[in-house]
């Protein structure tokens, strides 16, 4: 395992409804990828394991390599509890936090996640946390920074150096998919992909921007719309991503100072929306891809030693 | 039918999920009632009229009896499209707009809703028109007023006289069963009713009003808090009401320059919650209840003229 092409470390990020397994070499190349919907939502505690290692035996990987985890199969219903730390905290000890499987001769660990237990304001994150690891090893910076982690459940993080000082969530991806699915707007958008240089989306962050207080009355504008002004499907669609990311950005910047640039971590996708948002904002960014920063970060877990246990 | 106790009038509100038919007396008493869960989201339009005869056979309606309804019946999916009358409006000119059933031997009408077909903020109403009307009946007022209507999605409107000047709607009832049930807070709340009283209502309600811009952090932070602090699932609920009922407010004081004193028009579970929240928010309120509203709405209806056919 001393040239590139061996593989060296099994990197999985084990969400919810998603599983992806990627088999790395020793300077974290892929060698493989697998991507499965056996995510963790639909996988019973006793499962676990035997879903992981059908993977391993499909990818062929011998029983001496390493798996490093990180997402909501750490969580308390996940395969074993890796504890939230909480911020502030470095990157550091986040992966030597790493807590390892018990009873299971592979080496093989989990991430914990991190927590700001608040009263006011409590908030938590999982797997985030390994992209973060990930963003600090690919792009170092010794000074503050901040990130936008745009998903289900958007992410904003104060940074400086290799440490996490502070974040804070938004439910903007959860709330665009339920308000399209179970609310009155069921009737009038279409599941079409939004364009980020559409006028619908542009118009619609500026106005979440503009006058932020009154978001649901616009929500509804989109059903008025559709009534009385024939707003097509698809524009609807663009207006709604467009109403609840202005929104996430609004919202950001009256929790924290937030700089004139940004780092964001997203897939090409909700890269390119939230690219267009932030500079209608008056924003710069730099678009740093998740995968890479996940498989990036799970790497750089590895050279932690882990703790033993579920008491993490 | 010159007696006070003979039926007078059918007055009906049939929305998407419920039908309430009163038998009223020449003076606007309710002599019956029925309650059904008989929809129009759930009656194909061939079936509105044998619903209606089979709740008027079962109180014994006699065939000269007119029939006033209002509500979504009257949309494009409904019995008979009522169209909806651009605000500015007089409520007279409303009541006078009303659609009657093509074909149908007995008096049979619906109620126009209302638009503001603004290029920007485009709304529509369908059945508040009708409890707006009542409340000008009830507690008539010649000058300036603001009433709120709160549901599915709550109403705010600004009237003159018998007048609809202007009004916005927020989609606050809808979101809160979208948000209840269909995103990660589906683990956290409770079905439990929310106590107008509570410090998690209250502190909710004052923290959207504060800070309006960051409500989906807020939302989230129930799920952090059920994780972190294990809040009470009744809290939780009580939490994102209170959040989605101040947002409101701070929408409506967004849009408009709502005066220190509102008409509330709502059933007593919400309006016992609106009552709490406006007077946190400084204002004060008369609370009117709905059914009163309504009915007092289709009975004033009938002593207008009826237009004939469904080009209204």
């Amino acid at each position: 395992m001393t040239h590139s092409a061996a593989p060296s470390l099994v990197a999985v990020d084990w969400g919810t409804s998603h599983l992806r397994v990627w088999l790395l070499d020793a300077d974290g190349a892929v060698l493989a990828e697998h991507r499965s919907s056996e995510g963790m939502g639909a996988t019973a505690r006793e499962q676990f394991q035997s879903v992981l290692e059908a993977h391993l035996a499909a990818l062929t990987v011998p029983a001496d390599v390493p798996v490093v985890m990180c997402g909501m199969v750490g969580s308390r219903q996940g395969w074993a509890e890796a504890r939230y730390l909480t911020v502030p905290v470095s990157l550091a000890d986040v992966a030597a936090a790493a807590v390892r499987i018990p009873d299971v001769i592979r080496d093989i660990r989990i991430m914990p996640g991190l927590s700001k237990p608040d009263r006011q304001s409590p908030d938590v994150m999982r797997g985030e946390e390994t992209q973060l690891l990930g963003l600090s090893r690919l792009a170092p910076s010794a000074g503050e920074r901040f990130v936008c982690m745009p998903g289900t459940h958007s992410k904003w993080v104060r940074m400086r150096g290799d440490s996490v000082i502070d974040f804070v969530s938004f439910l903007t991806g959860d709330a665009f998919a339920a308000l399209s699915h179970h609310s009155v707007l069921r009737h009038s958008l279409s599941g079409a992909s939004v364009d980020p240089e559409s006028a619908a989306f542009r118009d619609a962050v500026r106005a979440s921007l503009e006058t932020p207080a009154d978001i649901f009355a616009r929500v509804f504008s989109i059903r008025a719309a559709g009534l009385l002004q024939d707003l097509d499907p698809a524009a609807a669609a663009a207006r709604l991503s467009g109403y609840l990311i202005g929104q996430e950005i609004a919202g950001a910047k009256a929790r924290f100072t937030v700089p004139g640039h940004v780092d964001l971590i997203g897939d090409p996708r909700l890269g390119a929306l939230y690219t267009e948002a932030l500079v209608i904002a008056g924003m710069s960014c730099t678009l740093n891809d998740s995968d890479t920063a996940v498989i990036a970060g799970l790497a750089g877990a590895l050279s932690a030693p882990p703790k033993t246990g579920t008491d993490g």
